[in-house]
């Protein structure tokens, strides 16, 4: 595309192919270029050897104007990736003293002798970049292929080589290689991109309510996606070039009219975090009684910085005898509607509020199954309570997933609740 | 090479190249299929766009025996993969009944209407074998593509489409497409991945005790991998080959020998369902208090299905009020020692375990960060109490890591703080 950089990612390792690393450089990496107002057309992961790795590049440097490769510039017998590189272009090696000063210093200053391995890490190809490793051992490299044997006409791509741990990559990619990126290859076109986050409505009914509204704008460019989790819907709007701000912002416009207060955040913005948020704001409190979801919302809660502000605590109480013990629920209640009942939930909602004196008490309990569904209450049967100091309100959906997805589901479904009402007060 | 099969995996999804989500679904086939004696060649991650989707798919066919495409099988106007594929390889689409009566059982079941647009779900491409989706709408599909316009030859390749989603993805691979691939893709050669679980003993002090004793067997063709992650290191062994079974099995009996007790289970085992496995078979019980860990360590115990039979139930207790109020913490203790002591981890497990009636009860007090921290106790100290029913240890790690890391590594070293106790036993 016209005005656009062509960027290529490529993660080198066995470990990933064998699935036992996660590929945490392709999120990273991409959101870092995206927020930048670049964009990746394509990753690409290979094992170490070497085949893999010089076919991949040389297919990706026939596209690409940026080719990020990441891995394999240790010291060890499977770090091949600047040596196939270096060959694949027909550059030589050489010794570099910074760099070889630098891993003495490294080595000297953790008192550990210098494996004699460690020095090919100075190696590098003729006509390289160096980018220091202040976090590690092996420099990042950036190379100008100039002509390019593998593009039409020999056009220019640039190749960054970044080491694989991610606390040496990611600092060396914000100091060092997004400047490079925004000198050598400067946007000429602006690009926008936004994420709307709703919760409770369906990933269809959402595109329904939008998409035809939105349909001048798409024709005149904006990029529509949609991204379904776990009870949430991501509206993704993507739009480029001189009128970007203005078809985002209009697009904007219309999904906040249309879908109102589904919409809890942008970004990066987590429904956990803005429950605290709005709690924080009204200076009040909240308390939690969870059976089924077994200490997931507790724990969503307190994964917010500063929850301990508001959040004044919980119970899990799995068995019958410990919610009559923590949260008073009568045992005639449990037995004439049992422990998974719109009685019960409330009783456990308004036991731990009392009990814990907070302003809020949010009760969970239900069947999150494999095992343990009748026919009159089958697996994802879920009371979810909300007691105020006005009135207690009880939710009742089925929610039939696998283990984990029901107490996501379920988690979000009761933020989503105690949201609604505290927008109300 | 010679009897292998030669697989890759394409990911799709603008959401992948904007950055915005993590690409399991890579590490989670590679394992499974790596499980399974397959490895993965290639990965690959493309936009949402026809021409990026086809093209890859493209490419992919020209080299691979199995291809698995993910995601963009969904029912929004970005979901286009099933469309784009039938069309390169120019088959017709249509209407599945059977798919188009489950669309409208799953909304049935759930009491929602069911949106028009869902619909396009049903439509498959001709001769395409159907997965069923269990667990959601779209289902998966397989094709053989024989001949293949692509591939040197003409060779076949077989294409699979699997929903995005991973809780659909998932068991749609363990399910249906493993077997279909033992069946129509056997492996002609072995091929051996093991990984023993240790726990509370760092990777280098790991390789030390293991490295020299398993030199023969790597110099005979085993290879070996560590992995470190949240307070655990696995070990990886791979062997290929006439000799594959038995180079795993000396390599593991070795393992076994040096690490003891470290070791806590193999391949996918997790150090919570070890716990909870080893309470249901001494018919014991467990309780938990949280402070700074908020519910985490609640939350993994019921993560693992029948926890229900050993877990009584926990408090998450954030204030020292709800300490005392629920947990019977003295307030002189608090008043002398803070909440964060030795002294008051003790008496929180004790109240829990006393009050719930429990044989075990653990309690964690600490301070997560980012704020918070003093002089005496920085940000990262933490009190791990388990009571019994003969006396009560105390830990005192320093765990400085971020919030999520921190809640992770002192989860861990409760559990392991458990599991020694339980093994004793």
């Amino acid at each position: 595309m016209q005005g656009t950089v062509e960027i290529e990612i490529i993660n080198t390792g066995s470990e990933l192919m064998l699935g036992f690393v996660l590929n945490t450089h392709q999120q990273w990496l991409c959101r870092q270029l995206a927020d930048a107002g670049y964009t990746v057309a394509r990753q690409t992961a290979v094992p170490d050897t070497g085949l893999d790795i010089q076919q991949t590049v040389r297919e990706a440097l026939a596209r690409a104007d940026l080719l990020i490769v990441t891995g394999g510039l240790g010291p060890t017998s499977d770090d091949l990736t600047r040596d196939l590189i270096a060959a694949l272009l027909g550059r030589k090696l050489h010794t570099d003293p910074a760099i070889l000063a630098h891993l003495g210093d490294f080595f000297a200053q953790r008192g550990r002798p210098m494996p004699a391995q460690t020095q090919v890490q100075a190696q590098i190809p003729e006509g390289a970049l160096v980018l220091p490793n202040p976090n590690g051992t092996a420099p990042g490299l950036a190379m100008e292929v100039s002509p390019n044997p593998f593009r039409a006409g020999g056009k220019t791509s640039w190749l960054i080589m970044l080491p694989g741990p991610p606390r040496e990559l990611r600092p060396m990619f914000t100091d060092q290689v997004l400047p490079l990126l925004r000198q050598k290859l400067p946007l000429t076109s602006a690009f926008i991109c936004r994420t709307i986050r709703t919760t409770g409505i369906g990933e269809s009914i959402v595109e329904e309510k939008i998409a035809a509204q939105l349909q001048p704008l798409t024709a005149a460019g904006l990029e529509l996606g949609y991204c379904a989790h776990y009870g949430e819907v991501d509206v993704r709007l993507v739009a480029r070039g001189a009128n970007a701000e203005k078809l985002a912002a209009e697009g904007e416009a219309i999904i906040r009219d249309r879908l109102g207060s589904h919409i809890f955040g942008t970004q990066d913005d987590q429904l956990n975090a803005t429950v605290v948020r709005l709690l924080t704001e009204r200076k009040e409190t909240l308390a939690l009684a969870e059976s089924c979801t077994g200490g997931f919302v507790a724990n969503r809660i307190t994964d917010v910085p500063g929850a301990s502000a508001v959040f004044l605590g919980g119970m899990v109480t799995y068995s019958n005898e410990v919610k009559q013990k923590l949260l008073g629920v009568r045992p005639e209640t449990l037995a004439q509607h049992g422990a998974v009942s719109e009685a019960t939930a409330r009783e456990m909602a308004e036991g731990a509020r009392t009990r814990l004196g907070a302003d809020y008490a949010i009760a969970i309990t239900g069947i999150a199954g494999p095992t343990g569904g009748t026919e009159s209450k089958p697996v994802g049967t879920v009371f979810i309570a909300l007691a105020t100091t006005r009135h207690t309100i009880v939710l009742n959906p089925i929610n039939r997933y696998d283990r984990p997805t029901f107490k996501q589901i379920t988690c979000q479904q009761a933020l989503e609740l105690l949201r609604r009402t505290l927008l109300k007060h």
